[in-house]
């Protein structure tokens, strides 16, 4: 039940917060070192830790060539307690049978044990090539240095995400901060502060269900890990599984969310509504941030879909435009080609009927019942000049919307795509 | 119930014929020629026709944008009878509302009083642009002169071939000759000679379920329209539904056979075995010829799954590969990425345990259970260099398998399709 009254007053509001790190929230440390995985001598591993044994809530990837890190993770985030997550970048420790699930362990333990805390209150993160054993022995002396580098300061949050990068071309932070207040005959008295921060990598691969995606949410909130689980599960729905760069999704990704109550602050069913708003915003944010990076990306492009018969309908037919190649392309090449459009709406396997959808780019509607309408050609090529293209198709044939993101499919995707050897 | 004696007989023999062309089989006719739709003034429209009134068979796209000519063409072919094929290319005729059932229906009205037949069995297809009305003046001389071109000249079906082109690079045929005859006391006796003859056109937007991608198949055997129309399902099932170029499926697809007796020779459901082997040979080496010409494509990809639990799930795993772009663009880089296969194979819905997975490039292992193993990379790299490249994913769950064919990811699929204008 929402307690409506707190979260539609005015004195409840959320600030998007110039320090966006994850050691933004009270009581979170971090660093980010390198630590030799990377040939290139970047930075390649981050340790996030929590003061405290905080809630922990996380989504994984539906791949069934789930890692080891995956496997071990889903494991340890399911008592509902973490106090770090150890992540490496440069080797996915995927495809590595055996001996990759006791070097998963292996990583939790040996942080479990740098750290003085429980070995199943780690949480164990890896990106980057297939099929290759971890450097145990480069990862153990990376997990000492990371303990040592640890720091509450801006800084550490920014190493960090530094460090989870493969082919990313910039660091992907958000942060937010939700203050609480009262309003008492005239005078206003704070609640509580309470503090979001996030950091996340991408770049290609990225469909939604998780894909080659890691992120990872801090907050000082005091939230009790089963409601914390619902609403991460609501926040990745309208965001990481709302976007798509190429379709496919990766044996590595999850999106983890650590809650120590640092601030003195409790988020419960009763006030959860605002904090589920703010949440959804750091993930949107994030999602959005690593569209923008997407291999080759020039442009981020939204795709509404409204008057869907469902929701889920509507999501189908907004995904199955997002991963359209030859959408992808025409926006590339900044053609106003809503037929290819139309034509990715008509086999999704969502009801459409071809009398009636309408598209817009931007504001100007190219389409009307199925059938291109005379636009005004010099605005639609402005709109399609931009950085940022918003699509809306309207199926007129329910209340069923959603939107997704996806970016648009240069030269440069093939390029890195297909010259990055294994 | 098939009759194997017949079937099995080694004087039973197809020959792949030097002249694959649509008028190859007896009383077909057809002619290709420029009536104006393309400003480029190359060949713009076909026409097929039977001497005598044959069997027609159909299979349309799944698209629920699909174009007026499919809505006309199915309702056409509903009834098993066609004396004629009318196709234009240039203007799909697709999003074009009521004036383009209007204009497809003309074109079947117009072909069918200039060859003194049926309107109902005149069969329509169109491919190239969208959303623009057909220049109709411009139709109803095509179809005049379209029809004083008609001729069983070999000449007559290249041009044929030709005019159905869109963005493709060359001209797809191929024909077949069937051979039945008997052999009694050492002597043996000619009972017939059937021959089939097919023509597509794709390039691009080529997934499955028929997408801009037409075929027109004609045969001068004797076949009662349901036994075609269960032969060619069949044949399409294992070849234009097992390709795919980038995943999207387009408004206007449809692969069409004729079978007009005129050999004299019945295919009945007793013997009709034999003739559905080379009805599949037809239509893969048409469908293979379409990934082939894929927009900017290099490699013919082979995706050969064995091991599934059922077919259907063999071929669920074999398209996810086969459309990822990641495997794609890896195998235009020549590059031995497993990973990506294993991983496409991971997010396909069909049950795959990573522990049982092997893969094959050539006759080369690279993954057993799930890993990769020492490979012979020189021998590996060998077969990466090839123009045809093959595939094999062994799932070892049950017997269930399946084979797609694919092409590479270039450069040159972005370039075409960004700078493709509307």
């Amino acid at each position: 039940m929402k307690n409506k009254n707190i979260e539609t007053k005015k004195e409840c509001v959320t600030i998007n917060s110039p320090n966006g790190e994850i050691t933004g929230p009270k009581g979170f440390m971090a660093s980010g070192i390198t630590c030799g995985i990377k040939q290139s001598g970047r930075k390649d591993m981050a340790l996030i830790v929590s003061e405290i044994p905080a809630s922990i809530a996380a989504v994984f990837t539906t791949n069934k060539m789930a890692a080891p890190p995956v496997v071990l993770s889903k494991s340890h985030a399911s008592n509902g307690v973490a106090s770090a997550i150890i992540i490496n970048s440069g080797n996915a420790n995927a495809c590595t049978g055996k001996q990759g699930m006791d070097d998963a362990q292996a990583m939790a333990r040996l942080t479990a044990e740098t750290l003085g805390v429980n070995t199943e209150d780690v949480i164990v993160a890896s990106t980057g090539i297939i099929g290759v054993p971890l450097p145990m022995k480069t990862i153990k002396l990376g997990i000492e240095e990371a303990a040592k580098a640890l720091s509450f300061d801006s800084m550490a949050g920014l190493d960090a995400a530094e460090a989870i990068l493969t082919t990313d071309t910039f660091k992907k932070e958000a942060g937010i901060e939700v203050h609480y207040s009262d309003e008492n005959e005239g005078f206003i008295a704070d609640r509580g502060i309470i503090k979001i921060g996030g950091m996340a990598k991408g770049s290609g691969m990225i469909e939604p269900n998780m894909a080659t995606m890691l992120a990872f949410i801090t907050t000082d909130a005091e939230i009790e890990p089963k409601l914390l689980d619902k609403m991460l599960k609501r926040a990745v729905a309208v965001s990481f599984n709302s976007i798509t760069v190429d379709g496919d999704t990766s044996t590595n990704d999850m999106v983890a969310i650590m809650a120590n109550g640092a601030s003195g602050f409790t988020v419960s069913e009763e006030n959860s509504s605002f904090f589920q708003q703010a949440l959804n915003t750091i993930c949107i944010e994030l999602a959005q941030l690593i569209v923008k990076d997407g291999e080759g990306a020039t442009k981020l492009i939204e795709i509404e879909v409204m008057g869907a018969r469902s929701n889920s309908e509507a999501k189908q037919v907004a995904k199955s435009i997002a991963n359209s190649n030859l959408v992808k392309t025409a926006f590339f090449g900044q053609d106003a080609n809503w037929g290819r459009v139309v034509c990715a709406a008509g086999y999704s396997s969502a009801e459409v009927h071809q009398s009636k959808i309408d598209v817009f780019y931007g504001d100007q509607k190219l389409v009307e019942n199925g059938c291109p309408i005379g636009y005004d050609n010099e605005k639609v090529d402005a709109i399609l000049k931009e950085k940022e293209i918003k699509v809306l198709v309207d199926l007129k044939l329910g209340s069923g919307n959603a939107r997704v993101w996806t970016c648009d499919f240069s030269y440069d995707y093939v390029k890195i795509n297909a010259e990055y050897h294994t």
